[in-house]
């Protein structure tokens, strides 16, 4: 028998069985999965209403909110796509997003009111817009709990075909617009099932949401801890001391988190205030970490601290550095924490290598660099109305990772560097090209290349390396104070370089290695 | 990107990952997966070699013993089906099963020598015959070691239709033959997968193969306990003090067997003369349990116990009675054992219904009885060569179980009877329809009828009622004796009354219920 893979599935378990559970919470508001569900179809009901049919693309402009949970269901149940907005992009970026995936309807939170009515007049999507916690006002022409009230707790479900797109992330790459991961059912109905059997997660289990749910996904909770009857616990802005509070108000067993915000956590002056006995595990996302801090983690929180890797284009959950359980009383103690900061090995359902410029196997020594490339039903159908781009990422039915890592004699890979052209600064991804098409508009500019440089609050932050034209002069804070005009805060240049010249090979391309190794100097690797 | 979902994914994760860990023990020789995988590597290639191709059905016809557990992997890497034979049915049914499934290669193991020397000149598909642990001799022309030498371990592995039939089960239903349940590979994956969630098994586990391989799978456990990377300990021949001689000694974490076995173990002198405190969990399935023998297991091994249920058809686990963990601290302990004395719910993956005659669901209310109904990739392709029985089983997209039920308002389902013409007895199906075509050929019997009685030993045991013709007499040792000679030991009635005439319906159909109902008098629900 042949029954469609579909996401759904999770959902309609947790309202089977898990009826009375507190499913989510949010601030001072609740549901059990039986509300949570109800509100998932009265959304899909209305949506269906305001003309939304089968492949239409839906968005959502909050931060990590009940709404936005609901969304991940709703929306899919009216056979729709969705497609969550990174909050902290450019008003232009948001607009290019909108008008690319040509969305039918955008949800926003009230305090976007002011980025949304600026955007809405220029989109040539002309979406139907519906406001979050928030009265009527500008654009929107429905709020959120009356549009819900409208809608039909029990429509019947359409069928699902698991291989169409079912989310639509945008991700900043190594070109300068973002790129739109189409994801499918069958995508993330897999990495959901094999992520749950990694992770070990039941229904007694809560996680806090700390990374934003329109961000690599959010790690995929809203699938694999619906679908286990575990209780969802929305952040809407992360600060260390609300953190410590929720951990211990909700009894919050797993954290998924970048470094950045775990140091910042172990740094906070309310750590020792909080009882946070009920915490498991913490997985560490987004950027390398180091022994030394799994060994602050599992000693200060009392938790198993682990990496875990993934991209927007997988789903996200490729591996997690997972100690081998059966060598846990063999293995010397530091053996352990060391294999718990590396990239880790692959989860059930993902075949990953790290392979050279020919395509064949780097040796297992842990020493010789190679690109690490994934086979698996996780990783997207393609980047969405792209296909260059996704012909470039697929090839030989491998998806290229633009990674660079070692991999040792257990299996364990460690990322040293990036192929690809682009920084991650507090787990988010930044395209150097874009910052320097930014540049490119600088008055009496010659050039310009923009690389990564370690920072030890955000892992990387750009640094960009700035030659002007002959009799031209300018200072620094000019430079930041233009790009700050064209860009996203978090992509501008924390640092900037005057040269005379940039370096160049023999095609005339700019060594970028060149450029990027004295910031770098003392790093055992080029990412952080 | 579409990877097909394939069973081999598993012993390859194994292999890449936990390669030297052992991951099979049969008596005193060892296998780290590693040397596991290339012996399932070199019966692939040398199957190939035989002219064994994609589709072509293989048989074994042997004890849990490690070359099945290779041949789970190797014929399947071969492009080939695996049809695992129950060694105890008569030489008459195994040889219609090798006969109908046209089976290509017939491995044996030596002891099975005489039987299979009895039916090969038979055969009218004239396989070819591999001896397991013996030399050559008979219809054996390869013998299993030196025909894994003939092998290569690095054959290119062949694309897989993650739609192709795997494996191939015979069992016995509600009409006399065996029929063939046909798994494919997708079955088998989301199978593995989703068990292994549900369960939450690591590569710390290990398992002690105590249901027979070649019996409802033996739960899966080939799948999924290789996809973690644990440990399969085989047992060819239970008795109970091997079986705690074995827990003790390798540290055995996981039990599967059906109440019978598990009230040998409670049972037996030797069960306070092992350290079994490795044991974290045991699995009843293959019938009812009662509290009572939950409590027993739990408070005497130190375990977890709960029911689990599923069939042939399912792969074939479909619900496990976990309690619901976030009210382990909520409800009271007796409530727990009780739940976990239920039939269960549903595992991720599955959908279960229970429902009236015209398609309805029951009402939740733990009383009002229903058919189970399942709709889930993990039900079988179909019957065999057999699209009247698959038609007869499989109605509006629902897979029906034949098994009568209740539900609870919490979703636990309940099994109280069968609406097929099934016994089960020690976890083996009988048909009664098979023995009652065996009894038709009792000289002077004018009609007769098999129903289950309940036993403490077996759960269910065949009884027959017969009526024999005027002035015809019998006694019950003559009508046992004449089954003997024409059924398995097991399907020989245990019982046998006689009666002047048989309770007939409208319709001319006898009414087994009301035969059954002086058996169970007394008893709360119509199977154990």
């Amino acid at each position: 028998m042949i029954v469609p893979l579909s996401v759904l599935e999770f959902r309609d378990r947790a309202q089977a069985y898990f009826g009375d559970r507190v499913g989510v919470v949010d601030g001072d508001r609740t549901f059990t999965y039986r509300e949570y569900a109800e509100r998932t179809h009265r959304l899909a009901s209305a949506l269906r209403r305001l003309g939304v049919g089968p492949g239409d693309r839906v968005s959502f402009i909050t931060y990590n909110t009940h709404q936005l949970l609901e969304a991940y269901y709703g929306v899919l149940e009216a056979g729709a796509v969705l497609n969550p907005i990174n909050i902290r992009l450019t008003p232009d970026d948001i607009a290019y997003i909108l008008d690319h995936s040509a969305s039918r309807v955008v949800f926003y939170h009230a305090d976007f009111a002011p980025l949304v009515e600026r955007i809405a007049p220029s989109l040539a999507s002309r979406p139907t817009f519906v406001v979050l916690e928030g009265a009527l006002a500008g654009p929107a022409t429905h709020e959120y709990e009356a549009l819900l009230a409208s809608g039909s707790p029990d429509e019947p479900p359409a069928e699902v075909d698991e291989n169409a797109v079912a989310e639509l992330f945008y991700t900043s790459g190594t070109t300068g617009r973002p790129k739109g991961v189409a994801l499918t059912h069958r995508a993330l109905y897999l990495h959901g099932l094999q992520t749950a059997q990694s992770l070990g997660v039941t229904d007694a289990d809560a996680i806090l949401h700390v990374v934003p749910l329109f961000h690599v996904n959010g790690w995929g909770a809203p699938h694999w801890m619906t679908m286990v009857g575990g209780q969802h616990v929305m952040l809407r802005r992360f600060d260390a001391s609300t953190l410590l509070s929720l951990v211990e108000r909700h009894r919050i067993s797993y954290l998924l988190a970048v470094p950045t915000i775990f140091n910042a956590v172990l740094n906070s002056p309310d750590l020792a205030r909080h009882d946070l006995s009920s915490l498991k595990c913490v997985l560490i996302g987004g950027a390398p970490s180091s022994p030394a801090l799994i060994r602050a983690l599992e000693e200060r929180l009392g938790v198993q601290a682990v990496v875990g890797y993934g991209l927007s284009e997988t789903s996200p959950v490729l591996t997690i550095a997972w100690p081998r359980r059966h060598l846990l009383d063999v293995e010397p103690p530091e053996m352990r924490l060391a294999r718990q900061a590396t990239t880790g090995w692959p989860v059930p359902g993902v075949r990953v290598r790290v392979v050279a410029a020919d395509g064949t196997d780097v040796r297992p020594d842990g020493t010789q660099l190679g690109e690490i490339v994934v086979r698996s039903n996780v990783v997207m159908d393609g980047y969405y109305l792209d296909p260059e781009a996704t012909a470039a990422a697929m090839r030989d039915g491998w998806f290229h990772t633009g990674d660079m890592a070692t991999i040792d004699e257990q299996g364990y890979i460690t990322i040293k560097d990036r192929a690809k052209d682009v920084i991650i600064s507090g787990g988010e991804n930044i395209s150097s090209v874009e910052i320097e098409n930014a540049l490119a508009e600088f008055p009496g500019l010659l050039e310009a290349a923009v690389v990564p440089a370690p920072d030890d609050t955000w892992g990387e932050v750009p640094a960009a390396i700035v030659v002007l034209k002959p009799g031209v002069s300018a200072t620094a804070d000019d430079v930041i104070a233009h790009c700050r005009q064209r860009l996203a805060g978090f992509k501008v240049p924390r640092r900037v370089e005057f040269r005379d010249q940039l370096p160049k090979g023999g095609t005339g391309k700019i060594l970028k290695g060149e450029l990027r190794e004295p910031f770098w100097r003392g790093h055992e690797k080029r990412v952080h």
